[in-house]
């Protein structure tokens, strides 16, 4: 073999590949940010390497994938409490009116990165006002984000008018058409705050652009009744009449389904991306994600922004995803820990549009891959690679973190951002932030 | 004020005292393991302590109690996955029955001291086999630890016969009696594995013994239907007309209880131990902790063992108490964070007895408390105390740890166990454990 960039030799190599290959003293080379070999350390020894990294008694795997987030929301990790969805939004709102800005969503999402990179996420799917703040905090970071114009009826706190949310967005995903870490992706925000011409032209840019369509969908049993009332149907079958649910879609939440909605879905090839913290945590609901594996809908698995979910924690999130519908069914044979771990890489990244690079350790994939430490005492002994991953691996147990074949943590050091200083200047907003809020509360 | 043993300055001061006091900037003074004073930093800057902290930027707060768990189940961690509680028993009981020694139990609960003592958890009620094990580690490792004698009516993997149990259990009461950091606990399993008489004897002991009274309680809706139809009463009823329910008794679980089973737990004033991950995932449901807390019912919380629980992490019991109720009940404003901190705390302290001492942050109170960092992406920015240590701080946020006064853990490191060897010798243990297993499943 040629020589290659990095080859990582002597861990647990769980592959996530179509075999689901797991091989407990293996070895992954990387060249030009590519996976170009897989397999036991004993084949892999010889290679010549610019960067040999001994991982003996680690675990490597595919990076996670967060199908479902708003990072800039990190400005206002738990402002709000203690309120149904709706009343939540609205006092949300207010606060993102003041203080959201260019600058401050870059800094709510640097803040998120580190975060993520920190806990082994590698790609995640985000919707915010700016998004090419975003997407240049990513690319700052080296981060593979999933991002693009967001629409809703009404002017934004981002100064774009409703009837310019069009234009804006075609000059946003020409700008990023080229960026290899950008997925592009239309986001309308759902079926109320949109109109359904708003929603055509938004699934009409989708597709000139080749980009991902991504909304909210039956989040809450009031929003639900709210469609149908408005529409007379439910979100997914207005979704689907009006011609813009397909393969290209994913739909957040989908917490409350009917059976046609199920079908519709079904029909479509549109995935669905749970969030179960932030679900439960709003007090929406439960989402249906047992019956939704049973019937072949594609799951991804996402945190949601941290004003609802608190931080953003993929482990967290497999647990609970993996632990809820067994306890709301009473049957602890359902989603097992294997589908869990698929939910939150290759199920995320076929979601997401790029299940043909990324979410899988095999030759001809990106090389987005983390490496966790076992040497933990809530890691000893292990008997069932699967059940670790989704149920007592943490963020902690993450050491090193690589995307695009550049490490963007090295033992447990950050590479591509700053955070003390961005954990002291989002200390500083959040201070303005608070007092914002605390005088609102008074009034 | 004479002079301190340790003056912790500058932190966030999280008293969970009577008041629920929060000190933004605070000091805590501790002298031979009691806390003397609790106040502001400039009340106290100027008393002299033998050991100076500097905890600004940091938050202090009383140790997590962790109040169900099963130490020596650390043995079997992940062993058996995807099974309903009656299987699953069975099945790890097999293990057991090959495994369990006092030596394997000791090696168990020691490395599940490890790691309640890194994840900032500072008293636990255990139930194993070999509570003597269990007692001994926790002694050395300077761990507040609730445990005693277990109840079977069959044979155990300890050598001790049925009929032995309570002379055997008498002895052992009399061995720990003066040792403060151990709280002894006579545990019957539950009401089927130990007859009406032998819970009677087993309460009787505890009486003698001025020891709580612990047992498991409707944990499954098969266990509740098996003691209906051999008892003709619940198990909180039957409990109840033996006369063994009172306000020294902790019930383990409770989840599916009657209206009649709540009215008798409230008016002995016995209380609940709620596992909410380890009833998750064997499929038993979700216990009505919502409803207990409206009822007045004390609600404290524990992981379960690591065998249905996967780890001891009491943060993210936490989470999972917090949340479930709201996405069950489709209501965010149960559970509120504040209450989650109490049970957590206080409540769990309160359950076991050790209310007067131990729970709080306050004058008189023995000092287990924990230093938490607060430098981290997802703790930035801080609007709501309470909300972060419910849903985003983890074990990997604590950094220093005190018993009694004694620093367990200082800067994640821990001074009592020396972790390597622990996982190490566990790691070999459960390579033999592994192979019986797997021997097993091919038979």
């Amino acid at each position: 073999m040629q020589p290659v960039d990095t080859l990582i030799l002597g861990p647990l190599v769980v592959t996530m590949d179509a075999g689901e290959q797991i091989l407990d003293v293996g070895a992954v080379a990387v060249r030009d940010g590519t996976i170009v070999a897989v397999g036991t350390r004993g084949d892999l020894e010889g290679v010549t390497a610019a960067q040999m990294i001994d991982a003996t008694g680690m675990l490597v795997m595919p990076g996670l994938v967060n199908a479902h987030t708003h990072l800039g929301d990190s400005l206002f990790r738990g402002l709000v409490e203690e309120l149904p969805l709706e009343a939540w939004l609205e006092r949300l709102w207010i606060s993102e009116r003041e203080f959201v800005s260019r600058e401050s969503v870059e800094l709510g999402a640097r803040l998120s990165l580190a975060e993520m990179i920190r806990g082994g996420t590698t790609c995640a799917l985000d919707m915010f006002w700016f998004p090419e703040a975003a997407a240049d905090a990513a690319l700052g970071a080296g981060f593979r984000l999933v991002t693009g114009p967001i629409f809703f009826d009404f002017d934004g706190p981002d100064g774009v008018a409703a009837e310019g949310r069009i234009a804006t967005g075609e000059r946003w995903l020409e700008r990023y058409a080229s960026e290899p870490l950008i997925t592009p992706c239309v986001q309308p925000h759902n079926q109320l705050t949109v109109s359904p011409e708003g929603l055509r032209a938004a699934r009409d840019l989708a597709g000139r652009a080749g980009a991902l369509f991504h909304t909210h969908c039956s989040e809450t049993a009031t929003e639900v009744r709210q469609t149908v009332e408005r529409f007379g149907r439910t979100p997914a079958a207005h979704f689907d009449e009006l011609g813009i649910l397909d393969e290209r879609t994913v739909l957040a939440h989908c917490v409350h389904l009917s059976d046609d909605d199920f079908a519709r879905i079904r029909r479509a090839g549109a995935a669905v991306l749970h969030n179960p913290l932030s679900n439960l945590k709003l007090g929406s609901g439960i989402a249906p994600i047992a019956r939704m594996l049973e019937e072949g809908i594609p799951v991804a698995l996402g945190t949601d922004g941290p004003v609802s979910s608190n931080d953003l924690d993929m482990w967290t999130a497999m647990r609970f995803a993996g632990l809820l519908q067994r306890g709301v069914h009473m049957d602890p044979v359902l989603t097992p820990a294997r589908e869990i771990v698929r939910m939150a890489t290759t199920a995320g990244a076929e979601a997401l549009g790029l299940g043909d690079r990324v979410g899988r350790l095999a030759e001809g994939y990106r090389a987005d891959l983390i490496l966790i430490d076992l040497d933990r005492p809530h890691l000893a002994p292990m008997y069932d690679v699967y059940g670790h991953l989704a149920y007592t691996v943490g963020r902690d147990d993450v050491r090193s973190v690589m995307i695009d074949g550049r490490w963007v943590m090295r033992d447990r050091s950050l590479a591509t951002i700053d955070d003390a200083t961005v954990i002291a200047d989002m200390v500083e907003l959040g201070s303005a932030i608070h007092h914002h809020a605390a005088a609102l509360d008074q009034a």
